[in-house]
Formats: C-alpha cells, structure tokens, sequence
C-alpha cells in the first residue's frame, strides 16, 4: 500500500484496473480495505474490494478470482495489514499513522514473501519523514527490506522498463549505486573494489534475468561510471577509477561477462539511453538519478537486488501535491508489478 | 578555429554556409587558409577562402563583403593565425601541431577582442591532450581565456540555446557549474559561499542580457543545486546546503534576483529542462554535464562568463572518429556563433 496520505492507494486502484496486470500475475493488495474503497470511489472505479485474512494459495482465493473474470474489472483483493488509525491518513501531508502503515504493510508482505506465500512484493510510495515520525528509523523501504530479509549486501537498481525508444535496449536500462543515501563526502569511504564488483554481479544476475524473461540472450551489457569528471582524466582528476573501479571491472571481466569502464558518466549516460548498455553501475546517487529522472519519473521502476525475495517498486515518491485528486498516472505501478512478474518467472522455465 | 585535427574545420565551414549566420554578424576566421579550402573541399562548399592580414573594421573589409553578397555563399574571410606546421595536421588524431594551432588562433582571436577589433569570438574544440602536448597546460579553452583576459572569477556556461521543445524556456536553459575540472573529492574545499554567490551572479548578468536581446523580461530565473543527494535531506546527508548554499541563495534574494535553491538536482534537472528556471547553478562538473549531455550534445553551447570580452565555443569535443569524414553536423557551431551575436548587442540597445 506503501503511504496512504500519497498517490499510492490511487496508483493501486488504477493498476487494478489495466487488464495486463492481471495477466501476468495474481495480485493482492496489503494494506487497508477503506482506504482501496475510498481511492476506487474518487476515480468512479467499479469493483468491490474484498477482505481476505489469508494469503496462502488456497482454492478460496482461486474462486474469488475466477468469480471476478465474470466481471470487468475484477474485485480488489486486500489482505488487511496494519491499524485501524491508517484509515483516516488520507489527506496529503506528512502523517505518522500514514508512515506507520507503510510500514505495516511492508513488514507484512516481506514476511509473505519470505514464507513462500508471494512470488514478488510491489510497494507504493512511502515518506521517509512519516516513516521516521512513526518510530521506524529507515532511509527508505529498501534498507528496511533488507534488514527483515538478514541481508547486507543489496543493491537498489533504477529500471525504465523497455517498450519506449530512446531510454535504453531491449532489455531496458537499469542504474544500480554502489552508494546511495549519503553525504557525498561519505562516499568516498564507501568506493572499495569489493563494494562495486558486488554491484557489477547484482546487476549481470538481474539482467540475465529479465533479458531471459524477455526473450534476449541472456548476456547483458554493463557499464561502470567513473566516479571523477572525464572518468579522472588519465589521473589528472583524481585516482579513483584506476585504484578502485579498474580493479573491480578487471575482475568482472574475468568471470567472462560483458563489463566496460570505468567511463565518464556525462558520455556515458547518453550512450546507455541509446541502447548500448543494459546497465549502468553509478558511483553515488545523483550520477544515476540524474539521467532517470530526466528519461522518465513516472515510468521508472525501482528493483532491490540481492535480497532473497523479489521486490519492485515505483521510483517515484508520495506526490502530495497531486494525491487524492485524482490525477495520478498509474504507468510506473503498472510497470512496477510487469518488471516484478518477469523477475518472478521461476529459473527453470528456460 | 579549434584544433584542425577535428571536426573543427569542416562545422565552421558548414556555419559559413548557413545563412544566418551572416544575418547576425559579420564572421571572420582565424586560423590556416589551407585548412579551411580543404575543408570546404571535402563537403562541396563553393566559396573561396580570402586571406586578411588585418582584421580592423575596415572598408576594404566591408568591400569584400558586399562583393560577397553578389554570390551566394559569400567568401570565407580568414585572418591568417599560428604556424604553418599546422597546415599539415588534418589527420584525426591527437597532433601537437593541432594543439599548437588551436592555441595560437585563440590566443589571437582573444587579443583583438580585448583590443575591441571583434565583438565577440567563438571557438571550435581543441583536444586537451594535443594542447598538453604542444606545451601549454591549461585544461581548456575556458581557462587559456581567463588567464589572457586576466581574470581569476569566471565560470563557463553551458547553454542550450531556445528553440527546442523539452528543453528549456524562452530563453533557453544554462548550467554553470562552481567548481569544474577537479577530482570530485576536491570539491569540498572549493565550495564557499562566496564562490556559489559569484556564480549565482555570473548567472543573472548573462540570462539578464540573454533574455534582452530575445525580447523577454530581463528578470531571469535561477535555481542553485543542492550537493548532497535529496538537497541533504534536512541535514541528515551533509552539512553543505545550510553552511554554503543557503547563505549564497540568501544573499543572491537579497538582492532582489529570482533564485530558489538548494534543490535535489535530480527534481531540478527535470523542472529546468520544463522550462521553469533559465538557469542551473551546478556544485560539481557531472551533475551539470550527465543533464545536459543527455539532452543535447551537439546543439549545446559553451558561454564563458566572468571575462571582459564575449566568448562561445559548441559543447562538444574534437570528435576524431568522424573527422575529416564529411559527417560532422554544424548545429552547435552555428548555435554557439547566434548566442555570441546575441551576447553582443549592445547594452544601450534596450
């Protein structure tokens, strides 16, 4: 459900309504049925919400589904995780009771997932701030995944999705940080051959995956940033890229996969948007949102890597400014929950 | 006349061609004759090239023009600069008598416009390297420049002329950048309030007149970019906006001039490039660049601001893997030599 004082309910409920999202998955929604009524009453959506109090794969659930195809558009399926307090969070502003249900329902739908009951999670928007006034101290909801998933070493990977020219290959085009939410003079502490060959391996798993999802053979084409303007100017800019990224790609390149760089990012962007490379590993988190954002907000899908689960998301925030109005585009929840279900195609389908 | 080693050569003499550009200035080159008949050769131009040995406004000047007018196109004027080794260096690779020349012809080019023989110059790419490697160390042009105006507070600009849908307002949309060729690491100990202020103000002079001479309000829009990512959401990535930008910015509003910031440059990027602000004020040399690059790297244009004379130069590099190949497009060069036209109208024209 991600923040319900956000465009999240509304995206949610738009979703719900392309008729792709039901083709590639089974959805359920996590999070306050209220919430889902009053986000399909604002937009004159027609389909009933119902409660479900399980979320294994029973038979029940098959028929509700199979009761919906009757109807167009299906019933909205919502398993009903976090307070009764959320309900009323529905006005666009920092609210804790709209972090603390983010919250909820992620811890909810990572546990699903963990357990085995979901193939793949898609989260909505959250706000950091209300997340902290609720009394969670996370950057975001990828840190928090990553804690209830035990792991340390993750990724977050900005994805456009293919489909529209002039933002990427056939495979679309994924920004994976080696660092993210910190003080650029953090970073510099943070850039170790360890940290960024992890990041290249996260990057040449997921998009061996979705190239395999989308028909492409399987190799990918990535790209290392330079952390220095003119990728360090052979030194003159600092040594960064032959000491620390050098190494890093060397070694990438010996386990046989596709991997140029370190590159200056300014030459290298423009060439990734033109199909070259299926991913860029940037060194901070400006280098890759930069580009992303200029390509496409609203499209771009956010994907964290190296947990055990699979989970995408909308890279966009909670956009109070438009929420509850009624003028939400849904094309990066809807690419969110495709980008999720190609992931979520089992290994040994090819 | 830039390096002739690149594509130099062959973008002037397809500006020539352009007729637009003799309906805003008056042109001459300066550079080697021989180079630019070969160039002229190679895409087909029809003119001849008419060696000056001065380069006063003078009748006999206004003669050849007027003679130039009978035909179509008029004749390239060429005030002979820098030595004759360097007519032989039209090969595209990194050439020391390439760098030479480029070095010379600015260092020309830059003497008149202090002696108030031109109005403005415009520079073709040198290569970096080939000017290392003829014995003059500067980074660039912009630098060279600086040192022979005798200016220590400039900055470059650069400057997506309008014209363009998505890409700028009315006035078209800069970038200056506070610190520029240096490790990312060296950026810290160059970032001062005052240093921010100046560029802030580099920028209001040069947007102030931009919109002028396009017949807009002379009351231009700036947005200075935060350093950290999320403009340091609120202290928690980096100290920086409060301690550096937010006195700059203040003090820049004091003043009565229209700035916002600090901004997370990768929300600001995307509202400049829709035209909400005339100009980005950039704390590091990529997070300028990866935007601009990305959205034009061959119509963009570099402004040097801060010196006493009017200087533009295309955006782009020496680009030896299309030169001397008839392939190379003039829309920067021609754009560069408009912007300088406009840079030069007079200020008691208003």
């Amino acid at each position: 459900m991600g923040d319900p004082t956000g465009i999240g309910p509304e995206i949610i409920v738009r979703a719900w309504l392309d008729p792709i999202v039901h083709q590639v998955c089974r959805p359920v929604v996590i999070g306050r049925p209220v919430i889902f009524r009053r986000a399909a009453e604002m937009i004159g959506a027609k389909f009933s919400v119902i409660e479900l109090d399980s979320l294994s794969r029973s038979d029940t659930l098959e028929s509700i589904r199979r009761e919906g195809d009757e109807h167009s558009p299906p019933p909205l399926l919502c398993f009903v995780a976090g307070s009764e307090a959320a309900d009323e969070a529905t006005k666009p502003c920092i609210d804790a009771r709209g972090g603390a249900a983010a919250h909820d329902a992620l811890v909810v739908a990572a546990n699903a997932a963990i357990a085995g009951d979901l193939d793949a999670i898609v989260t909505a928007p959250l706000h950091k701030v209300a997340l902290h006034e609720a009394g969670h101290d996370w950057p975001g909801h990828t840190e928090l995944l990553a804690h209830l998933c035990g792991v340390d070493q993750y990724a977050m990977m900005l994805y456009l999705p293919p489909g529209k020219s002039d933002r990427g290959g056939p495979a679309g085009l994924g920004v994976v940080h080696v660092t993210l939410h910190m003080a650029l003079r953090e970073v510099f502490q943070h850039l170790r051959v360890d940290a960024i060959f992890e990041k290249i391996e996260l990057a040449q798993i997921a998009f061996t995956k979705l190239r395999r999802s989308l028909g492409l053979p399987p190799c990918p084409a990535l790209a290392v940033a330079a952390l220095n303007p003119h990728a360090g100017e052979g030194g003159l800019f600092g040594d960064e890229e032959s000491r620390l990224i050098v190494p890093a790609v060397d070694r990438a390149i010996e386990r046989g996969w596709n991997v140029v760089g370190p590159l200056s990012v300014d030459t290298l962007m423009p060439a990734a948007v033109a199909g070259k490379y299926d991913a860029v590993i940037a060194m901070y988190h400006d280098q890759g949102h930069i580009a992303l954002k200029l390509l496409d907000m609203f499209d771009a899908v956010n994907i964290t890597l190296g947990i055990p689960i699979i989970r995408t998301s909308v890279a966009h925030g909670t956009a109070h400014d438009i929420a509850w109005q009624g003028r939400a585009r849904a094309s990066g929840m809807v690419q969110a929950i495709l980008t999720a279900a190609r992931l979520g195609v089992p290994a040994n389908v090819d």
